[in-house]
């Protein structure tokens, strides 16, 4: 991609109206426009972040025998009259429509999921079960000034598992979580398992917390062992001992990036999804769902993974893989030298794998140049300038590193393979 | 993919309200769930057509310089009074969140891409410039009875070019039709390029058409030549003369798969997009604005390319390449072998790139397989069974055509390269 062409506009300053930091961080980036309070767009470069997530979510959940489908954010208001929810989810946007038909925008889709497994499963041999969708998911947020970590609009993925019995759902929830905790780690978050509330069908639900200032759950987490417990089901205080290990339990600010819960039958007896085990009995499907925000996936990463010069994107989510900028001068044969040793760079990247962005903008200074690099935060970035070619190099530097090297231009792959 | 495990449902009959052909073939062969009027679920055979779908608009699109964004689909009033549209589309889905805010259910996106451009085009530089996305769109349609054809939540490709002159706009538009074109080719549509309705600022739109009793508009079209009108603005009535080639007019029912329209500066002067061209003047921004919906092509290809058995999906939007028929028998070891045998079938399909779905099940019928195969209507099924194996072959049938024919086993993958 020639930068000259991107979609794109950095700023020094946004809207003294946006508070948070990754909305700040993204807007001046260019990465996303905000339309209104909790509702974003993404330009090109953020979409690609977004898409990347998005890839891994997807590939963990195949991995776990996910289906992908896809259901409407239009949902009629007989599904959510059904359990009750029509009334209860305070955030659920309600509309209207001709002929007075009234709908909700789908802020979860346990109300269209049941009855639409119920179509299907009939046997214990339709048994286990797994279907997910990546969509968007809507909430009516009386305050929204988090950014893209809570949103009115805001992309989601929520698989729903069926199971025969509970022991099988169980299972299933822990295969769950270690995809989770999988996908996290990909998209360069530390995530902690957090036990939070279950409602009333199970102990415990289980929260995925990143630990960061920004977070707007707070969380008990032992300073020794893996174990955490938020502040809202908590009955302990900060500095009191770990139940699991004896360690001292801390207390932190912390996002929620995901979260699973074993809904039991509560959904499937509101809808009667029954099957027939191996004796021809009906029995209720146990259900769980499992839940987590691509887009708030992304403005974690964002709040967490920055210096005060821009974002520093983790490698897997990157928009790109190496940012390869130009520095022109005043002499004009020698910029055509510098534009075709980079136009030639980059291809010669393009076709080892790498995505690169190649900032080709002749008027435009190096100053300029190297402070929209470092507002973007692609892991690697690539100067070519007449003084490197003088040396057939490149200079190269990490992101996250603070030190620049030169690499010799028929080298810069096998380093970069690295 | 196997086949015993996939999230579906075949069905002889389908419910009476349902009218429309292709809800009705899509619904039988599992490939969506009706949610309600004009709303469906995309199963996982379904999601599999339409992903392509999008894919191929995707590569035609970035193939004519368009960067893909993503806008919300929630939107604020403020933008659609500016224009007027908050009152003038009829179809427009409205809602009031917390605080008596006003939101619009995004129709289409003049009124967002508009500003956002604003935010970006500052100079002649920054121009020709195209942004496309593809996500939900919402009408409240009062009849929604065409199954994907018209929906009231429906998948939807926008893209919008800004000019710096109308010749700019004029030679973009061009390409963008070559675009389309080649996007419904290569979906195995054929669609006729119809004039329509420019609106106050054109003379014509430009709408494209695919021939079909089902289809809700009315076109003339020439039987020599490609000039096509549609009736609502055509000067003439059928069986007159071809006003380009003086052939003969016919009269037709179609489907309308796409639509590209020259705004020039309806939108650019409602909010006041506009640059600086060489000499520092300001000028308009010149606007075109180019859809085509993913879904309503997947329900138009299932309306014109079926039989009496069900779907015939054309090569590069079908859900898979191979439907693989095991037929099984009653003798447990002969069983063993037929699965021995497709399953490495299957794997050496995949790995020379073929998708393929494997019909695995034991306990299903031969007649049961082949009813729901034609359903699919995956363009090539392979059947084993014992009878097969005997000969080390595989009869190979091309869901179009009507003879099956047998295949050594070694020979497969070379026969179904051709």
């Amino acid at each position: 991609m020639l930068q000259s062409k991107l979609f794109y506009k950095t700023s020094k300053d946004i809207s003294l109206e946006e508070k948070s930091v990754n909305a700040q961080l993204l807007i001046r980036a260019g990465f996303v426009d905000k339309l209104m309070a909790g509702v974003y767009t993404f330009l090109p470069l953020g979409l690609r972040v977004l898409e990347k997530i998005k890839k891994i979510i997807r590939e963990e959940m195949n991995a776990i025998g996910g289906q992908e489908i896809l259901m409407p954010a239009l949902t009629p208001k007989e599904n959510w009259t059904t359990t009750g929810r029509w009334d209860s989810i305070d955030v659920l946007f309600k509309l209207k429509g001709s002929g007075g038909k009234e709908y909700a925008l789908g802020s979860t889709h346990e109300e269209i999921v049941t009855p639409l497994a119920k179509k299907i499963i009939n046997s214990y041999k339709d048994l286990p079960l797994a279907v997910y969708q990546i969509q968007d998911k809507f909430r009516d947020e009386p305050r929204a000034k988090s950014g893209l970590l809570r949103g009115r609009e805001f992309s989601m993925k929520d698989l729903y598992s069926f199971h025969a019995d509970l022991a099988d759902l169980d299972q299933y929830y822990e295969k769950a979580k270690e995809a989770y905790l999988k996908i996290f780690k990909r998209c360069g978050i530390e995530a902690i398992v957090v036990e939070a509330s279950g409602g009333t069908f199970s102990k415990y639900s289980h929260e995925f917390q990143v630990l960061t200032e920004s977070g707007e759950d707070i969380i008990f987490y032992c300073e020794k062992c893996s174990y955490a417990q938020n502040k809202e089901i908590a009955g302990y205080k900060a500095g009191d001992k770990c139940p699991k290990c004896g360690g001292k339990m801390l207390e932190g600010k912390a996002i929620e990036v995901g979260n699973i819960f074993k809904l039991k039958n509560k959904f499937s007896e509101a809808f009667d999804l029954n099957f027939l085990d191996k004796d021809g009995k009906k029995n209720l499907v146990m259900m769980g769902c499992y839940g987590i925000g691509p887009s708030r996936i992304l403005g974690t990463v964002a709040e967490i993974s920055h210096d005060e010069n821009g974002i520093i994107w983790p490698v897997e989510i990157a928009p790109f893989d190496v940012h390869l900028l130009a520095l022109f001068g005043k002499d004009s044969k020698v910029n055509e030298k510098i534009n075709k040793e980079s136009s030639r760079l980059q291809e010669s990247l393009q076709k080892a794998g790498f995505e690169v962005l190649y900032d080709d903008r002749e008027s435009v200074s190096a100053g300029v140049k190297f402070g929209e690099s470092d507002l973007f935060g692609i892991p690697t970035r690539l100067v070519i300038s007449e003084k490197t070619l003088a040396k057939d190099s490149v200079e190269l530097k990490i992101r996250a590193g603070n030190e620049a090297e030169l690499v010799k231009l028929n080298k810069i792959e096998k380093e970069l393979g690295k």
